[in-house]
């Protein structure tokens, strides 16, 4: 069975793009559906600079680790467009400096510094400013189309650890809102739903940024899968009650031995499973592989600014200039994982992701 | 060394008070402090009836097991002292008639149901509608009275499991918001800092209703305590992280082998301080022990409306009408947690609260 699911569901706006109305792609602009204003609005964010990008990133417009991949690639190329007539040193200098500011939009997903490397080797050989723009756009191109493919194969990988009717718990957003394709850990169930599995899918809201009640949800319902939002004080009583097969999340840097950074509150969702015998499964590109780092110890992890926890859109929840706590990340140990799906293999314990496999 | 601190800090408003202008103290009101506004606004909601009180209870602006307890108790009061002048039989037909309504309030917490027992109890013997009232009433004054000792005692009884410059995470609110004193795992704080030991307290922000931002948040500046909120997905990390001394939280129903209900994300507290080596000390006074039932399955599970999580303070935060599951309360099995502190004793496992202590 080919299960050959869109990337975006027919009418929607896409996650990332590069448009252009010519035919060699050059000039043109980074389109993102701006996430921060869902679900109440989508709409079109258009950026023609480097700090346009990222700025974007920063502001959370596009997240998820294999999305922002791809939308510093495509940040490289609006960077360095205009140095189209430059000169060999000239555009090398410039596609240093563009890819030097992408790659600290976001210190903790492995996959911005992964794309951005490939785009400044795609182009190392090239020798006049616009074959260095076309290289990278055609390279950014191959990082988008090979992460919608990878997404497809995740979900087929994952297909056996589901069962018909089966109910699942996810975290933050995964789907097509994080990704190139259909998603990591969302892309199993769009996989499922289409396979005529009939998934049901619980979803935590994700404070501070709500992307489970915001995106996830809003996800769910594009795709006509049956969802449940809960509280994310709600998810140790639900893996309690017996009510989930399985959790499924995606990962933003996996180390070496497994060890996996994912959205705030993964840990906690993986230790309570393992509590309530519930599989664990992280879903996630080998992109996401940091086979440099020994375990999780090593992962940096961003806190953002305290406001986040402070309000919501605007309306305080707590007293004035309160002290905050606000990590973005955590990582969860590699024993509490039951399997890491890539669009390779489905890999089981003890991990050892030492060398990345050959030609990603 | 005696640590005596105000229930109330000084200027502040009481969250639960009777308030009447004649020495009798009939005809009178329930005060009190509105929850919902906090923290942006303290403003004094006054209830001279029945349903008022009930509708106060409702919407969470009293909340707080031992606080509903006397809510209830100074709400059968505003009930019946409209049949000050009535006969013995119409007095007792209106005490049934108002405990009945006023119980249903809320299903979880095992106290509302103890202080209408108790209110109707010291009626029972009364012969006219004024006495049965001044019954009421003295009763209800008792059960506020014993409720601001039981705090003190609690947190001196909780003293010992704390050390100097110690860090401490809580969840929602069990502080002077929750109780007629100084608060229950709250108020081993509160007492801490009176005895000098300088604690530090981190609290999740506790969604839907945000206790934990709103309320601790605003109690521990209330209080000078140093304090962290986190979003509640941050809790993992932080348990994780070595800096927790050990979780105190309150209670809503304690079951004769030590199961315990308590606000929704206890549970995932509990079973996150478990695998990090992190003691879990609930604290609660006897009224929150029920010996009725053998444990945790047997306690109804409030579940209250979706808006709450589809919005946050008003403000649209998921899909209209996405289906939602949204439990007050879940049950921290007693296999985790270190002691039961209560105003007679600290309790440690195996649990056994088959019999009440006498004169509660």
């Amino acid at each position: 069975v080919i299960l050959d699911v869109p990337a975006t569901p027919p009418g929607a706006i896409p996650t990332v793009a590069w448009r252009s109305d010519s035919p060699t792609g050059i000039p043109g602009a980074v389109e993102f559906l701006d996430q921060t204003a869902l679900p109440q609005e989508a709409r079109v964010l258009r950026c023609t600079t480097v700090e346009e990008v990222r700025d974007a990133i920063r502001r959370l417009a596009v997240r998820g680790a294999p999305a922002i991949g791809v939308a510093g690639a495509y940040g490289l190329v609006a960077g360095v467009q205009s140095a189209a007539d430059a000169g060999p040193a000239e555009v090398d200098a410039a596609l240093r400096a563009h890819a030097a500011r992408l790659r600290e939009a976001r210190p903790t997903a492995v996959n911005l510094g992964w794309a951005l490397d490939r785009c400044q080797a795609a182009a190392r050989h090239e020798r006049s400013g616009a074959s260095t723009v076309a290289a990278v756009l055609a390279q950014a191109r191959e990082i988008q189309a090979q992460d919608e493919a990878a997404c497809a194969a995740m979900g087929r990988n994952a297909l056996p650890l589901l069962r018909h009717g089966g109910t699942y718990l996810t975290h933050c957003n995964s789907g097509r809102l994080a990704t190139a394709g259909i998603g990591t850990a969302f892309g199993v169930f769009v996989t499922a739903m289409a396979a005529g599995l009939s998934p049901k899918v619980f979803v935590g809201e994700v404070r501070p940024l709500l992307q489970g009640a915001r995106l996830t949800a809003f996800e769910l319902a594009e795709r006509g899968i049956a969802g449940c939002l809960i509280p994310d004080t709600a998810a140790g009583a639900l893996l309690a009650s017996g009510r989930i097969d399985a959790v499924f999340v995606g990962a933003d840097r996996i180390a070496r031995n497994g060890d996996t950074a994912n959205k705030i509150g993964t840990y906690a969702l993986a230790e309570i499973a393992r509590a309530n015998c519930v599989p664990f499964h992280v879903v996630a590109p080998t992109s996401t592989l940091d086979a440099e780092i020994p375990d999780g110890s090593f992962i940096p992890i961003e806190e953002r600014d305290p406001r986040e926890v402070l309000a919501f859109r605007g309306v305080r929840s707590a007293p004035e200039g309160f002290p905050v706590w606000n990590p973005a990340f955590d990582v969860t140990p590699a024993h509490l994982i039951a399997t890491v799906v890539t669009e390779l293999a489905v890999h089981t314990p003890p991990y050892d992701f030492a060398r990345r496999p050959a030609g990603r």
